[in-house]
């Protein structure tokens, strides 16, 4: 019995109310995923998750603990399913990068959700005084940034890059886009917005993916 | 002479300290830049630009009013200067899309600067309760996208765009990428790093002008 089940039953007001945490957590990542980690309480998190505050203290130690499992919790839901649509076995790698971003367009315009990504929103906004919240959002963005280069690289290793395509230099741009439809859907941007968007890129992803190592070849122009 | 001046010579504490709006409405920018709009209280403003509160309420009646000032004076200082660059006349298109796209690399990295750009940071977090604010912002944020369309659209007539290229969605995929390149910037990624995407994009360019006006002619994949 957890200590919320335990205390219920001592108060004996009414039924026990169970609380359930991955339903609190569902309703603390939506309340971070609007409003950001600094503009949301711990009187807005106890409002929205209908969860006593000494609960939430004992499961989650402080804000930031119920914002890490939070980001937890969005990981395992959103982001591993986009790992999965591209190690999905059978496909090609342009098959597999217009699936992953066809579903990124889904999902941030869902609108039984928060627009655009969470873990891109609630960085946008973060001050210097939550550099912890910052760094562990930091992480979660390079891993976005990771997965890609890593499937980038396992495609090159199995022949469907050229060898001379600068790896490093595409999954940024790809995590580059990646943000900014993110940041198109917050922007009110519809589904087929970012479908638009995703198809200009997969027009141009045949020249993409030569994306040659030297750009010091390409001459910056004077500004 | 200002309300603060009168104010401060009725006082007659020591010198009167001369209230300089612009100034007072960097700090308030810088603030808003790195803090968002809602964790930004106008306690912090007072701390931040050095005014009296009765001054700051004065001159820009509350939060919000402050806010849109800094929106408007970050677009003259900032957004006006990329504007320029796309419209100096002399330049082909691609040297004016690559020297905006640079010079936004260099702004959104500059360190005297918060990082990114102060319009998309701010919008990434704002909550439903900021509505007007948010809406402020989708304005000035589609104003971005509406100058590179109407670069683009001055471009396509004078012939340096194929007839069939579809404008709207290259400047939203344009767009998309600035974006990008913000979130990046926010994320800790250096001048180089941006200047790299600026440099993937400006290798694909001569396909991303040629997108055409028929996506549906691209079968998206089954998901």
């Amino acid at each position: 019995m957890s200590i919320e089940q335990a205390a219920c039953l001592k108060k004996g007001r009414g039924r026990p109310k169970q609380f359930d945490r991955d339903i609190a957590l569902d309703k603390a990542l939506e309340m971070f995923w609007r409003h950001g980690y600094e503009a949301t309480s711990m009187a807005d998190l106890v409002d929205a998750t209908g969860a006593k505050a000494p609960t939430l203290y004992a499961e989650f130690g402080n804000k930031e603990g119920l914002f890490r499992a939070a980001v937890e919790r969005y990981v395992s839901k959103f982001a591993e399913k986009g790992k999965a649509l591209l190690t999905r076995p059978g496909s090609t790698i342009t098959e597999a990068v217009e699936r992953f971003f066809r579903a990124a367009a889904a999902t941030f315009t869902d609108k039984s959700l928060p627009s655009g990504c969470f873990i891109i929103c609630t960085s946008a906004a973060l001050s210097a005084s939550s550099e912890d919240v910052a760094e562990l959002l930091r992480t979660r963005h390079h891993l976005q940034e990771n997965t890609l280069r890593e499937f980038l690289q396992v495609r090159q290793s199995q022949g469907e890059l050229p060898t001379q395509t600068n790896i490093a230099a595409l999954a940024k741009y790809l995590a580059c886009t990646l943000q900014g439809m993110s940041v198109q859907a917050r922007d009110g941007a519809t589904h087929e917005d970012l479908d638009t968007i995703v198809s200009t890129m997969m027009t141009v992803w045949p020249e993409l993916i030569r994306v040659g190592a030297d750009f010091t070849l390409i001459a910056a122009l004077e500004a």
